[in-house]
C-alpha cells in the first residue's frame, strides 16, 4: 500500500469471519454450530439453527479487498478479531475449543497475507478456563497474535467476575492485549426491533462489563494487564461519576473498590466509535487522551466509514490526534 | 423563608417517606408491606418482610427540618415524591392502591405546611390501570399536584410499552408533570456490594427507559406530555448518538423510529444529578440547556448537596444558569 493520507492510523476494532465453517461431524448436529450459505454477489449467509444469523461481505474475510479499503479510510493497520458471535461460549468446551482453532487458524492466514497491515486478536472458549488457557498460549506463541478479543460476559457473567483472574492473569504474562466487545446483552428494558440490540443493548452491556472490571478491582490485581473495550466503552463514561461519588457516600462499595473507579477507568482503553464528535471529546476527557483509540467495526453495515476525520474533527491538537489515531493503539498492541 | 443566597432554585428531585404506614389488617400478612420502626435519634428504620430495607431520618417527613436546609441550599421550591421502593407495583392492585393513596395524602399535608415552598408528585398503581387513572385523577384535582412519579419499568416491562399509552394520555389531558425515577434495574451484569443497584443500576436503567420512551416514540403519541428522568437520564446520553446512526442503517429500527431519537431526547426533560461538572455540560449540550432542572435526591446519604454551586461552576452564563435552577423545572411543572 501506499499513502493515501497522511494519518496512517490503526483500527483496533474490526471483524473477521472466515469463508466456510468446518463441518461438525458427529451426530446429532450441534445447535449453534455455524455454516455458511450463499447469498447475492460478493456475500453469504451466516446460517445458525437453519436461520440466517447475518448475511455479510466477502471483505470479512478477502484480505486483499480489505487492505484496499483501509488505504481509502487512512488505516495503516487493522487488527482483526472474530465476529462475536462466534465466540461460542454456549457450546460445549470441545466443539467451541475446535471451532475457535479453526477461526483463530483462519486469521492467521489473512494477517500472513497482509504484509503487515493487520494483526490478530484470537478467540478462546472461556466457559473452560483448562482450555482458554491452552488456545491463549497457542495464538501468543504459534500464531503471533497481539491478544486476544473476549465477550463482556460469559454465558452472563461479567468479564470483572473474579472466576476470570487466571484467565487475565495468564494474558498479562503472556503480554497478550485484550478487547473486550459486548455480546448476548441482557435486553429485558428495550422496546422494538431486533437490531435494538447492537443499538442500545451493547453500549449497556459493555459499560457495566468495563464496571465490572472496576468494581472487582481488575487493574489492581492485574497492574500489567493491558485491557480494551468497544464502543467508547459503552456508557461507562455515564456511570463513572456516579459510582464515584457513590464510593464516598457508602462503606461497603469504599471497602470493595479502595481505589478511585476513574484513576483505574483510566487506565483501561476504548475505542473510538461512538458516531458522535461531541461524545468522543467527552469520553477524552474522562478517560485521558492517552486511552483512545480508532475502532471502525469494519466491514459490517454499523461500522464508522470516517474514523480519522471524526478525530480530527474533536481535536485540533497534532499531538492529541496522533495519540488517538495510532499511538495509544501501538501501546495497547504492545507496540510501542 | 428568607433569600440565603441570590439563586431561588426548584429542586424537581427529592423524596418523602411518611413518618408511620397504616398496618395491613387483613390476615395473613402481605409480603412487601412496609412498616417504619424506631431507629437511632431522629432516625427510623423502613422494614419490609422483617428486614431493614434503609433507615431513614426524619428529615423525611417532617416539613420544617426540611424547610430549614432548602434556604440552606438556596433553594426556594422543593418536588416530593415517594421513596421509589413504595411505588408497589408489585402489591396486589387494592392494596397498593390503598397504600398509595395514603401516602400520596402524606404528601399533601407536608405540602399544604409549606407556606408554597414544597409541591408534590403522586404516585399511582400502574399495574391496574383502571386504578391507577383513578389515583392519577385524584391527585390533580383534589390534592393539587403539580404531577406524578412513576417507575422505569412496571414489574419489568419498559415504560415506554405501548400497554403505558392510557396512562401517558390521561397525563397528557391533566397537565401533570411525569417525573421517571430508576426502579429495580436489572443487576445481572454487576459484580460487587449490594448498593451498587443505586451506583450502577440506577443509571443503566432510566437510561434504557428513556431510550424506550424514544423507540417506543411517546412524545410523538403524546406530544403535550411533559416527561422527565432521574440521575440525569442515566446512560440515556452516550446511547442517543448510537441510536441516531442505528436509525441511519437499520430499516427496521428507520421504520419503528421514523424520527430523530436525539430531537425526540431534546424535547423530555432530565434532573442534574449526575455528581460531575464536566458530564453535566456535556448532558447540556446533548439535550439543550432548556431540557435540564436541579434534582438532588434529598434527604438520602447519596443526595447532592451542593446542586446550585455544580450549575454555577458548568455555566458562566446567567441566562443559562437561571434556565438550569429554576426556569426549566417551571415549565416542566407547568408553572411558566
Amino acid at each position: 500500500m501506499t499513502p493515501a493520507q497522511p494519518c496512517r492510523g490503526i483500527d483496533v476494532h474490526a471483524h473477521v469471519l472466515p469463508a466456510r465453517f468446518p463441518a461438525y461431524l458427529p451426530e446429532p448436529a450441534l445447535p449453534g454450530w455455524p455454516s455458511m450459505a450463499d447469498a447475492h454477489a460478493c456475500h453469504r449467509h451466516v446460517m445458525i439453527d437453519g436461520k440466517i444469523y447475518r448475511t455479510v461481505s466477502d471483505r470479512c474475510w478477502d484480505p486483499a479487498l480489505r487492505l484496499a479499503d483501509l488505504q481509502a479510510m487512512g488505516l495503516d493497520l487493522q487488527v482483526l478479531s472474530p465476529m462475536p458471535e462466534l465466540f461460542s461460549y454456549w457450546l460445549p468446551a470441545p466443539a467451541a475449543n475446535e471451532l475457535l482453532r479453526y477461526i483463530n487458524d483462519q486469521i492467521a492466514e489473512m494477517v500472513a497475507a497482509s504484509d503487515g497491515h493487520l494483526a490478530g486478536l484470537g478467540a478462546v472458549p472461556l466457559q473452560d478456563m483448562d482450555r482458554a488457557l491452552a488456545e491463549l498460549h497457542r495464538v501468543m506463541t504459534e500464531l503471533g497474535f497481539a491478544g486476544v478479543e473476549i465477550g463482556s460476559n460469559i454465558n452472563g457473567r461479567p468479564i470483572g467476575h473474579p472466576d476470570f483472574a487466571p484467565f487475565f492473569a495468564q494474558a498479562a504474562a503472556l503480554n497478550a492485549a485484550v478487547f473486550v466487545h459486548a455480546v448476548r446483552p441482557e435486553m429485558g428494558r428495550v422496546i422494538g426491533p431486533g437490531p435494538l440490540q447492537q443499538a442500545l443493548g451493547y453500549p449497556s452491556e459493555i459499560g457495566l462489563a468495563a464496571a465490572s472490571c472496576i468494581t472487582g478491582q481488575l487493574m489492581t490485581r492485574h497492574p500489567a494487564l493491558r485491557i480494551a473495550f468497544s464502543h467508547g466503552g459503552g456508557t461507562l463514561g455515564l456511570l463513572l461519576p456516579r459510582l464515584e461519588q457513590a464510593c464516598h457516600v457508602f462503606p461497603a462499595i469504599r471497602d470493595a473498590v479502595p481505589t478511585s473507579p476513574t484513576a483505574a477507568a483510566r487506565r483501561m482503553f476504548y475505542d473510538s466509535l461512538v458516531f458522535d464528535t461531541a461524545t468522543l471529546r467527552h469520553l477524552t476527557g474522562q478517560f485521558g487522551d492517552t486511552q483512545i483509540m480508532l475502532g471502525t467495526d469494519y466491514p459490517f453495515n454499523f461500522h464508522d466509514r470516517t474514523p480519522v476525520a471524526r478525530v480530527e474533527e474533536a481535536f485540533g491538537d497534532q499531538a492529541v490526534r496522533d495519540r488517538l489515531t495510532r499511538g495509544n493503539a501501538s501501546r495497547f498492541l504492545g507496540r510501542a
